[in-house]
């Protein structure tokens, strides 16, 4: 007896279908941007590096993937801004997973490892789902990304 | 002052490093195939589906990449087999909640969610860190990662 069809089945492990949408280099840069905060062009463009072209691709995909909601914040002329959906907020952890992931295994010679500030111990905190300090459970909204440059400065007149 | 040269300016960003590693669909359904306990070729090839080019040209990268092991398990003639290195183990919070994700925010219409039997309760569990039954924590030695159709049909000889 013949299986019954199935359209998506290349697409029926939820990992692939994830990765089709995120597993871009420009689509997370974007990503880790809205985390921190950025909502228009120009913030994305500065926080990502992007060209134009490039990043006007990746906002387009992740408003279509809906997980980037677009609205104009200002009439004449027309400009938009960018957030993040529920679905979009909803990646937190595979950022996290992502980032502790490099951290250890991939680490960089010339960037001390990424830190958060969890804002509401007030001190960095390593990736994860916890904070490596405190224990409490780290959000997108208890968090800062800090640049690894800013992290180390901040260790530094810690210590 | 100038600031000191960054060989690996564009990569400090540990997300983009691991991203750059493991986002493509073929190199994670590799890894979910030794996640399942898959290790010799043609048992990565059945379960992945990749095409013979597309498994050696993901296989080399991992292998590169540090997260698998390619060593010899028959002499004459020789046969590898592909094993986990404790950094490809390491992904498995990353896996767990990517398939979370999809699963939530990416349903597919002709499957049912993905389902882990977690072999400590005998109970299956959505993808997760923890087990949506026990409670227990999920490790890539506790699960099996069951086929969707295996795991409906599972359900519903439970229920």
């Amino acid at each position: 007896m013949e299986k019954p069809e199935k359209p998506c089945a290349p697409l029926t492990c939820p990992i692939v279908r994830s990765v089709r949408l995120i597993g871009d280099e420009w689509v997370l840069l974007v990503l880790r941007a809205l985390f921190r905060g950025a909502h228009r062009f120009d913030e994305l463009q500065k926080q990502t590096g992007a060209a134009t072209n490039i990043l006007t691709n990746r906002l387009g995909r992740l408003v279509e993937g809906g997980l980037v909601v677009k609205s104009p914040y200002q009439e004449r002329p027309v400009r938009y801004k960018y957030e993040l959906s529920p679905s979009g907020v909803a990646l937190f952890p595979v950022v996290m997973e992502l980032m502790r992931w490099g951290d250890q295994w991939l680490p960089c010679e010339n960037a001390p490892p990424a830190m958060l500030l969890h804002t509401e111990c007030g001190k960095l905190s390593r990736p994860g789902q916890q904070c490596t300090e405190c224990g409490g459970a780290l959000t997108p909204r208890n968090i800062e990304l800090v640049e690894s440059e800013e992290g180390a400065g901040l260790q530094r007149s810690a210590a």
